[in-house]
């Protein structure tokens, strides 16, 4: 066993017990699978954990679900990144969808998921879903007004991922999506990250009419406390009542109707975050 | 600088950047403060992170307000524990109180605190304050029918917390408080030590009428997710719009009237713990 540490920034960090299972450089990044005992195996691309087999149904859930329930009828839904199948999984727990679209820049990581990540990536050959080895931004370009609901489940937004958290990129995400269409990304720990927290919901405000933030505790992301931004031009997306009805028949662990009800109940510092964003 | 790192588990920690500030051996513990990048100062009690500059006010608002707005008119309250000071200086917040007592049982906790965290010790020399050095099992069983609050902010169930957690502990807050008197307490992370939570819970549901969970993002403890529990023998403390008017006027960070209103929004997985409690 080695001890494996993310530096959440220069002056924290977390440790976790780990065998090194897998580690192979793709054009992109470095991929690294560990088998840790805390929280089974899990996937670090670049040094940075992207998710874990004990907690990535928190992630996966809270990224999925809410812009889900919120639309009328999501048929046609893209999710940009999100190698490793869970947003995949979770989105096609909703019975109306009628193909899922995945566009990840890097196929090494679908292949690594998919070999070490079973659970994870068990529907990303769901006969519904079409996996394209492409850059989310060119990707986009080809695709007007055509998805219900668009998922940007990047990575942090350095590197290969930088672009996705940038005004541009949310107005080609706008237009690729139907008039009634959801967009919703992960959008950092407004603790840690308090600098791409906000730039991302100002980026996103600029772009989108309707905009809410919520929360979710993911214990392998910095601080803990880790931030989606959810938004649409129809939609008013911050009625937490719309379709609730749908939340009951979907299996999970985390999400449920009453963290659905008060998915925008923010703590006070939060809300000023965004205020003076 | 060193790296301080605190085990949260044999397999999994949060390590910081730290300067050793000052190091002492009490009649009951290791008492360490650093001084840290990431949170400002930090206190540590036997290895294990007890609160910091940078996200103190979290903990310590979470932990008071909740109780003492529930309560109509909370005029005595105990802090058992809590010799930094930070739930006293809360509590002091509410108008409505008159008297503050703080049993802590180690005063070089209370000495190092004031010495190096001024800005959460700050409240502890007001006069409504009244600072008792005992153990806390021992000074319950002499006040009986007294307090409209107790509030435990105990460390970690071991050592000399550790009988803290138990049911013949509860029953004598049961028996500290007025008859329309609400406890709180500090009950552990729901992921990392669910062990601890859930027999808190348990304990606690044997002695109160009432009991509800809430949870609160405290980066620097573990998993980042933090519980706390809530009961009373007279007030349905699981309704969240009693007394909602006095939220406003609270001057907090986190605590605010839609974290009120949506106190026990649990995750699905957290539910199911306490359910099966």
């Amino acid at each position: 066993m080695i001890w494996f540490t993310e530096y959440w920034t220069e002056n924290v960090g977390l440790t976790v017990k780990a065998n090194e299972v897998k580690r192979i450089k793709s054009k992109f990044q470095e991929i690294l699978v560990l088998d840790t005992p805390e929280f089974g195996k899990m996937l670090v691309l670049d040094g940075l954990v992207q998710t874990t087999e004990k907690d990535e149904f928190i992630y996966h859930e809270m990224l999925a679900h809410p812009a889900m329930v919120m639309h009328p009828n999501p048929e046609k839904v893209l999710v940009i990144g999100g190698g490793d199948g869970g947003t995949v999984r979770e989105v096609l727990k909703h019975k109306s969808v009628k193909e899922v679209h995945l566009c990840e820049i890097d196929e090494e990581v679908i292949i690594v998921s998919e070999k070490y990540l079973p659970s994870i990536s068990e529907k990303l050959r769901d006969e519904k879903v079409k996996i394209f080895i492409e850059d989310g931004n060119k990707f986009l370009e080809e695709r007007k007004d055509y998805y219900d609901v668009i998922i940007m489940d990047s990575s942090d937004p350095v590197g290969a991922s930088e672009v996705l958290f940038q005004k541009a990129f949310y107005q080609k995400v706008k237009q690729s999506l139907k008039h009634d269409g959801i967009m919703v990304a992960q959008t950092e720990s407004p603790i840690l990250q308090e600098k791409y927290f906000s730039g991302a919901y100002f980026e996103i405000r600029a772009v989108f009419r309707h905009v809410g933030v919520y929360l979710a505790y993911i214990p392998t992301y910095p601080s803990g406390m880790w931030s989606f931004t959810i938004a649409s031009d129809f939609i008013d997306i911050t009625d937490t009542s719309r379709n609730i009805d749908r939340v009951k028949g979907l299996k999970t662990k985390y999400f449920c109707d009453n963290i659905y009800v008060c998915l925008f109940s923010l703590p006070k510092f939060v809300q000023e975050i965004i205020k003076k964003s």
